[in-house]
């Protein structure tokens, strides 16, 4: 029953927030009007009022509007009776600090599962993950764990970037990083650049956009995948 | 009684593995042959042993060498017994788990504030810093906490870049994450670019190097400070 949109990023360079994936969004959210969103990320530190703005502007274009989660006495009893739920970026250990804080987890494991429509963009699709452990976030606050909502059988690395030879920093390379998170862990990472995004819905799960993919596995030589492919094998 | 060099970097962009801070090193080791060194970060996932080799080929170049903690039955003795420290890079969260797993942080502590040299680069500053909250690492692991070892009242963000203006990617900038740090803590942030390092003598914090570092203050607009500047009254 699941319906699920994984986006690496909610915006592409010199395109408005969402703009790229807002005829997706249309399917996604068929017969929907409202959508609840998580504003918990706080991208540069904004309120969740603010943030919450941001997607309304961008869902006017689709006639749909967003009310933020905060504004809901009960945030469980919120996801409970949402039609559709939206989990923005920012920075994904605020996120899942807050998630785990607000008891959210498990509600929200429960009502994906049973379809309600989920869009993840950034840390929220980081979360959709089985663990957090391949962000590229800044560690700003301390979660009480690292383990995720789990909507796929693998971890998610958004904002995919290749290798830049000309660069003289000598900070890790995202490859590098994800092989190191193969000699503590095993599940797979797909590497999801921007632009691209999972389209999860039952059993299948599809890279779309324009891009290729690159999926690591534990031991294997990290390879590319082309959109249009299935990867409800990777587990 | 304090002797710590910071240094944001092992290795500078075209040159060997710490070879550009190899003299303040002989300064800093004076009348010292052995050092402890602690290969826990593990960069790229490489073994205690071959890391510690590494550290063996640059240090011959000074007439030093480098015993591995891992090596030693007792990790707390070798500690205390250490006449000089040298903690090495790869990855913070790595580095942090090992270190409190096996109960380390008041015994390194201890022995530094009463004067055992310790040189720390990349992973092995972060951890200088009051938290690994700033770190640029990806958490791979969860350690038990993210509090470090405070040798400064401040936190470091070593490999400190700037902002690429010709960039489409559309991940955070280093500036806007520790932004997003301040807005849920109050201790400074020092950005110390590849090539610096800070040298902490006694009460005395100085930035060594040929380049400016960023200063991050709460509430405050980021600031320059020059080689030279003493950061002492920072906290």
């Amino acid at each position: 029953m699941k319906n699920i949109i994984i986006a690496s990023t909610s915006t592409i360079h010199g395109s408005g927030y969402l703009d790229y994936i807002l005829d997706d969004l249309t399917i996604l959210f068929k017969g929907i009007k409202d959508i609840l969103f998580i504003p918990y990320a706080r991208p540069s530190g904004i309120s969740h009022d603010e943030y919450t703005k941001i997607v309304n502007t961008a869902f006017s274009k689709i006639d749909k509007t967003a009310t933020g989660i905060h504004t809901y006495e009960n945030p469980i009893e919120a996801i409970k009776k949402a039609k559709a739920i939206f989990i923005g970026g920012g920075n994904t250990f605020v996120l899942t600090n807050q998630l785990y804080k607000n008891d959210l987890i498990h509600t929200l494991q429960a009502v994906v599962k049973n379809g309600t429509p989920y869009l993840g963009t950034s840390a929220g699709s980081n979360i959709c993950g089985l663990t957090i452990n391949t962000t590229n976030d800044m560690p700003i606050v301390y979660p009480p764990s690292f383990k995720a909502l789990g909507f796929v059988p693998f971890n998610i690395n958004p904002h995919y970037l290749d290798p830049n030879k000309s660069s003289k920093h000598m900070g890790e390379t995202r490859e590098t990083r994800i092989k190191e998170f193969h000699n503590f862990n095993t599940q797979p990472v797909i590497g999801i650049r921007e632009g691209s995004w999972l389209h999860v819905k039952d059993y299948s799960i599809i890279l779309k956009g324009d891009l290729t993919a690159r999926v690591f596995e534990y031991n294997k030589v990290p390879y590319e995948v082309k959109p249009g492919t299935e990867l409800n094998q990777l587990k």
